[in-house]
């Protein structure tokens, strides 16, 4: 897990803090946000805020006073001791795309299956760099709609040992993860104690929290798992075309429903969650990489850092149609600034495509070795005496090389990082090898890790219970 | 031009700038620099420093004390002066690959010709985040090598009205760079009171100053014109595997060179130049974008700002065969330190390909589309009531959309930058436009880019001096 060391980029003024502040507070009183859910307003109610109709007209102060309960640090389980992750802090946890309806694999386009779902699974395990393989990596369209994430959290359970994702569709679906996740990992009480993931709860923006989201965000807070509140946020679609308006809507929607959070329980572990972009205002789409997303995720970084919340934010994000250039540099430009902001959760750290519509696999390659730059860029860095190897200077001296000389001859092996997607053959080589570009040869690395790939062992009497488990409940849901 | 308004991105402790102030004192004065110039030893002896064969033994105050004599920050000029720029503080200045003998036009690697570097001059011009064309942005391999850097020069200078750079090949040749500045901008104190652009003199790293480049900075520090004093530091070949090591010798190496350009005319503008990246220690191919290459640019950033002097860095640098998903990753990982960084000159901003050795048009046209959108993102933050928008939300409240609110009507047509190369179109409409990838679209907009290029006025008696002076000097040269 990463621990991010270099500095976090801040570019807010007090002043545009303060101008913040003022607007959220002001959304938040003045306009209110709606609640699709009587239980909430009950809750919201017995805590003296006002409720009319489904609007819940909130004091700023009681909002701030719901954030102290959240713990500003907590740890989860995965059901291999070794992959555990501390959310908070200077770390950084990543999980793949989520919610993609389609694949992409290669040349085809076309409905994801539950096969792709667990391709996905067997690649999110077989590199350090991810977390997590995440929630529904991509919609297996050919399962049962009404048991598919028993599916979905069986493989991510057995064919990976890191932490999964908890399923949003329905409250009873997030039940069922809960039990499953009670079997893998020892119990209420342990998963209690230490959170089996999070799960993915999006503000209905602007400003509206659904009932079937709220549903989830009641169970997953009932057995005290993290939530990660997320204000869904597209400039010029869900919120008005101004950075500032759009971060004070954001905050609105991001206290309000993490004060629901610990109102249900008290001190349970919940993440402020950011997805915000902009929308071409000539075409409606969606855009991805854009300099107003992230202008966006180094101020959300600085106002969770000021309320002292973990947070989520960025991603590979893109609307590229292939895994090509612009796929390439707009992910960048979404998942540099994530690292520049420390957000503490990043999804859609791999695989995205097309908007968010498209998994694909040579882009969960791409994004991998990206994502591997990145975390080697971001390591601790204090210069010693010994750093400045001036004996490799006394050694060659003027207008020599270094290739040779004993400091090299005693680093070489792990003085820098080694990229294993990127080439840098000459193009003489590179011809030789068939001219194959960036997204072929990302083909080859996910074929050959597929081929490569080991399921991790589980207890036997563990998977047969879980195994049951999702017997039993398929039949009560497909009937 | 654009002034970088966000914060620079500072990681090294104090502790860290003074183990590197170590390190370079030590390099200076124990090993010394080597100038192959009796010109360069002898100024340095009549300055006090010690000078044994051809290595100069610097006293590290000497070389502070030279630095100080540095402006700050000077403006250059163009002979459209709309287009002059300033070198230093925030600015920031962008000019293209330089120095590539290949050009890669679609699906053709090449030899370059001066056809192609007339179409580069004429891509340069046609987009304003390019400050320059530059100057060898492709070798025109079918023209006289002897002569060659007159027709560069010259083509600059007509296909464009923007600032070029001065050929360093020879002192001679830096000579006819000079006189052809002369008769476009009125004469030797014109471009002695504003340069007609800079050029690129790099060190033969490690601490080797060779005889030719020291030729031309010898003739454009005479001239009051600034070189971009480069120490060139692929780690592992020509420093050691070490970026503290290689940035003591990087420094060792700028502010040797910087000295001599203020023995030879004190207070003569000069950039230091930084190139640094480091090698496969498996191939020793060159490799860019790098973890460690974005550590170092950071590092650089903030050294060349505790001592005051402008500097050079980063570009959009890949080891890339092709402008495929590997090139566009690379660049914008080189490109946003460059930023993060502060770098007031940034060389290589478009076009670079394959490590330098190819000019790219499709790249070229990509790196545009990366420019802008980083040009759009390091703007000036600051938010007021206004920008909170509070008139939107109340009209749109809980649920709708701001798609027709007021607030969107009045600010749409500028409110976000629109990208004009990367696609947002969805699925369907992209297949019916041809299903073309980024480097295809990249192709489409440079081939109408060229086709409706005009060629920017000049001035007849200065077009026909500058066209005899040409044939002139190249009966002179080619015999």
């Amino acid at each position: 897990m990463l621990q991010n060391e270099l500095p976090r980029f801040e570019i807010l003024s007090p002043e545009s803090m303060a101008t913040l502040d003022r607007g959220w507070r002001r959304i938040v009183s003045e306009i209110g946000v709606e609640f699709l859910s009587e239980e909430a307003h009950e809750l919201f109610r017995q805590a003296g805020q006002r409720v009319e109709e489904n609007i819940v007209y909130f004091d700023p102060e009681f909002l701030l006073e719901q954030l102290k309960l959240v713990p500003e640090q907590f740890e989860m389980q995965a059901r291999n001791p070794a992959n555990n992750v501390t959310i908070g802090g200077k770390n950084m946890v990543f999980s793949s795309v989520y919610g993609a309806p389609f694949v992409r694999d290669g040349d085809v386009r076309r409905d994801g299956t539950l096969g792709d779902f667990q391709n996905f699974c067997r690649l999110a395990q077989s590199f350090a760099a991810m977390d997590s393989v995440g929630g529904v990596v991509v919609e297996p369209n050919d399962a049962s709609l009404d048991s598919r994430h028993l599916d979905m959290v069986f493989n991510a359970f057995t064919l990976t040992d890191k932490f999964i994702m908890g399923n949003v569709v329905t409250g009873e679906n997030a039940a069922d993860t809960i039990a499953m996740a009670e079997i893998v990992l020892g119990g209420r009480k342990s998963i209690e104690e230490k959170p089996f993931g999070y799960s993915l709860i999006n503000c209905n923006s602007p400003l509206r929290w659904d009932d079937r989201m709220l549903d989830s965000l009641f169970v997953y807070c009932r057995a005290k798992q993290p939530v990660i509140v997320t204000p869904f946020l597209l400039m010029g679609a869900m919120s008005p075309v101004s950075i500032a308006a759009t971060l004070a809507q954001q905050v609105a929607e991001a206290f309000s429903g993490i004060a629901l959070t610990q109102l249900i329980r008290p001190g349970t572990p919940v993440i402020m969650g950011s997805f915000l972009s902009n929308i071409d205002m000539k075409t409606g789409s969606p855009q991805f990489g854009t300099p107003e997303s992230a202008v966006g995720q180094y101020c959300i970084g600085q106002i969770a850092r000021a309320y002292k919340v973990p947070f989520r934010a960025g991603g590979g994000l893109n609307a590229s149609q292939l895994p090509d250039a612009q796929a390439a540099y707009e992910s960048v430009m979404t998942l540099m600034p994530t690292f520049l902001a420390g957000a503490n959760v990043v999804l859609h750290s791999a695989g995205w495509l097309e908007g968010g519509l498209v998994s694909c696999f040579e882009k969960y390659i791409i994004d991998i070795q990206i994502l591997e730059q990145l975390i080697a860029e971001f390591q601790p860095i204090e210069f010693t005496d010994d750093d400045l190897a001036f004996d490799a200077h006394d050694e060659v001296r003027h207008g020599g090389h270094f290739l040779g000389a004993a400091h090299t001859m005693e680093n070489f092996r792990d003085c820098f990082y080694r990229p294993w997607l990127s080439s840098s053959d000459n193009f003489e080589r590179w011809t030789r090898n068939g001219s194959i570009d960036t997204a072929g040869r990302a083909r080859a690395i996910y074929l050959d890790t597929l081929d490569k790939y080991e399921e991790p062992p589980m207890d036997e009497a563990i998977k047969a219970e879980l195994v049951e488990y999702v017997a039993k409940r398929r039949v009560e849901l497909d009937g």
